[in-house]
């Protein structure tokens, strides 16, 4: 069996951690964890340490700790030429310490502490400095998902950008969708619907074949509605600026 | 049994000829379309006419034509005093002809031609004059849907600028997360199942609460570099104004 331990007790760790002991394929040696409480429940107290030097052989580490976090976690580690990979969605490979073979193993996805997630459909995305190293960590990633994908620094850095505005922004278009509907005393659960299919279309829908709405149809005079209705200075400035990006992504047909 | 026929036979029309059908309590009695074969796979062709003065008596007529027509249609009808409700998100109540009782039966829901859905989940608003007409419309939208709500015209403007921010605007930032992929030559199903989980996490979780990344941690470096990477004008402007709006409904809070 593939031997794993996970540096770090965050969010993203705790969902490894998971997917790991579920699985027959790895073993998950050890956990550290500065604080051994933050993740009793999920393992026995004779795998977590919160000593480095207890930390025993296996074939990858995962260090998994707040990206300004990674180059001190990786350079305090008390041994040499091991894989070791962090779950970066924004540091390079070249943050780990030179020490030990670099590696990535990032899981794109938003992760809720109190929200279980299938991990067999989260992309994995992976780096490392060389071929057998690349083929470990794919050995290790297919076991827990079915989506595991090569991905250099570079493109790592521009696929967090896009994670950023199909996630966050994304959320923050539900946020004013939602005070707009708490203004005028709707309940937003009208539009819980409508923001599911929007998700589920562009599964068999490009984007760009799946939008609709006033901006796409020029639709000025509902266009022109909406921006007198909209008194809000930032609902307005968003809306004009949205709106004007649809229209010009129609012009680049 | 409620007797209820369709003027028009477009997209909404279509979804709603198909909820109508499948539906014991309803009785579909005709459908009118200026071009009976867009519609003629739906339902049998003795229950289509293009003439408005073949019209039967029946307890509700949906006009689901486009909003621009709406006015003209409803004047064209040979009758006075029936109910007749239109189904659009936008106008208003008083939009339709003033020789029949009014009313707005709108499936708040973005509909694909080719793509079927679950009518059961779609939210109906509905709107009318007098509380007889109210009531039957209720019966009628409960019997396809369990998702009904009393939404005056007001009330219906605001939530179409809410499903424009939600759907509309939402897609459109898929699409960017899709020009970024292709440009980095990142194939853009690693970023489906974030969108799913996105649109999954405000079903238990308020868009305040579920909000994350960069701008809400008010992460300045990762900006800055995001802000570096972009090289698309019409990309870079919507980073700035909705990591500025994510960062300042943190202080609203």
């Amino acid at each position: 069996m593939t031997k794993v331990s996970i540096i770090g007790s965050g969010n993203v760790a705790q969902h490894l951690i998971q997917a790991f002991q579920l699985n027959s394929q790895i073993e998950l040696i050890q956990v550290f964890a500065r604080n051994k409480e933050t993740i009793t429940h999920l393992l026995d107290a004779d795998k977590i340490t919160s000593d480095y030097n207890h930390l025993l052989p296996a074939d990858l580490y995962i260090v998994s700790v707040s990206d300004d976090a990674i180059a001190e976690v990786s350079s305090q580690l008390p041994f040499e030429n091991q894989l070791v990979a962090h779950t970066s969605g924004t540091f390079p490979l070249e943050s780990l310490d030179d020490k030990n073979r670099k590696g990535v193993f990032y899981p794109l996805q938003t992760f809720s502490k109190n929200k279980a997630v299938d991990f067999k459909t989260i992309p994995l995305c992976l780096e490392a400095e060389n071929k057998t190293d690349l083929q470990l960590l794919q050995k290790i990633a297919h076991s827990i998902s079915n989506a595991v994908y090569e991905i250099s620094s570079e493109q790592r850095k521009a696929l967090h950008i896009g994670a950023v505005f199909v996630n966050n922004f994304v959320n923050n278009l539900y946020q004013i969708g939602n005070e707009i509907c708490e203004k005028n005393q709707i309940p937003f659960d009208i539009l819980k619907p409508l923001i599911q299919e929007t998700a589920n279309k562009i599964v068999t829908l490009s984007p760009k074949e799946a939008q609709t709405g006033p901006a796409k149809r020029n639709d000025l005079k509902t266009i022109k509605a909406h921006e007198q209705f909209l008194t809000d200075e930032n609902q307005a400035t968003i809306y004009k600026l949205l709106t004007q990006s649809i229209q010009n992504n129609g012009k680049k047909l």
